[in-house]
């Protein structure tokens, strides 16, 4: 179940528990841009985020340049978002709580 | 100096010492493509740059899905390639030195 796609009321819903994050305009991928003091707090993030994605297996795509990350998060075999994505997304949540 | 912007035939000979890094078109970065067999592999080539590129107070600008980590390096205060970027995409080629 985690593997399949959810509604778009569904996500609807997950985003609405969240802060910050955004359907894409396709409605294939949830997004987010971090944003931190510096490369150390950015890069902690994304070490922490790593840890729990290799845990889920499920891993987002992302991009950073100093002090910003950009997340997407989608589930590519289910064409779309997932359980799985929000569970990964409510983690960078936590892990990224010391942003700015 | 370090910060100095190369000559494209400084540039030209650092590239030639480097294995796969190629010159952006616009000739103000250089990039390249890294793959390994996992995200662990591909994110612990990120953890080993980090931990250089902090040091050399000098960050990438790389985005990550799963094994792949595309990378670019620029000076931003000089506008172009220095010696800094050549550093440190010398460091990233022995952090990824196993690559598949």
């Amino acid at each position: 179940m985690a593997r399949s796609r959810l509604t778009p009321e569904a996500i609807e819903t997950a985003l609405a528990s969240l802060s910050g994050w955004k359907l894409r305009e396709d409605g294939l991928a949830i997004s987010k841009t971090f944003k931190f003091r510096n490369f150390v707090e950015a890069f902690g993030f994304m070490a922490q985020s790593a840890l729990v994605a290799e845990k889920l297996d499920h891993h987002p795509e992302w991009f950073n340049v100093y002090s910003r990350v950009d997340v997407t998060l989608t589930t590519h075999d289910a064409q779309g978002v997932t359980e799985l994505d929000v569970k990964l997304a409510q983690a960078m949540e936590q892990a990224g709580m010391h942003r700015i």
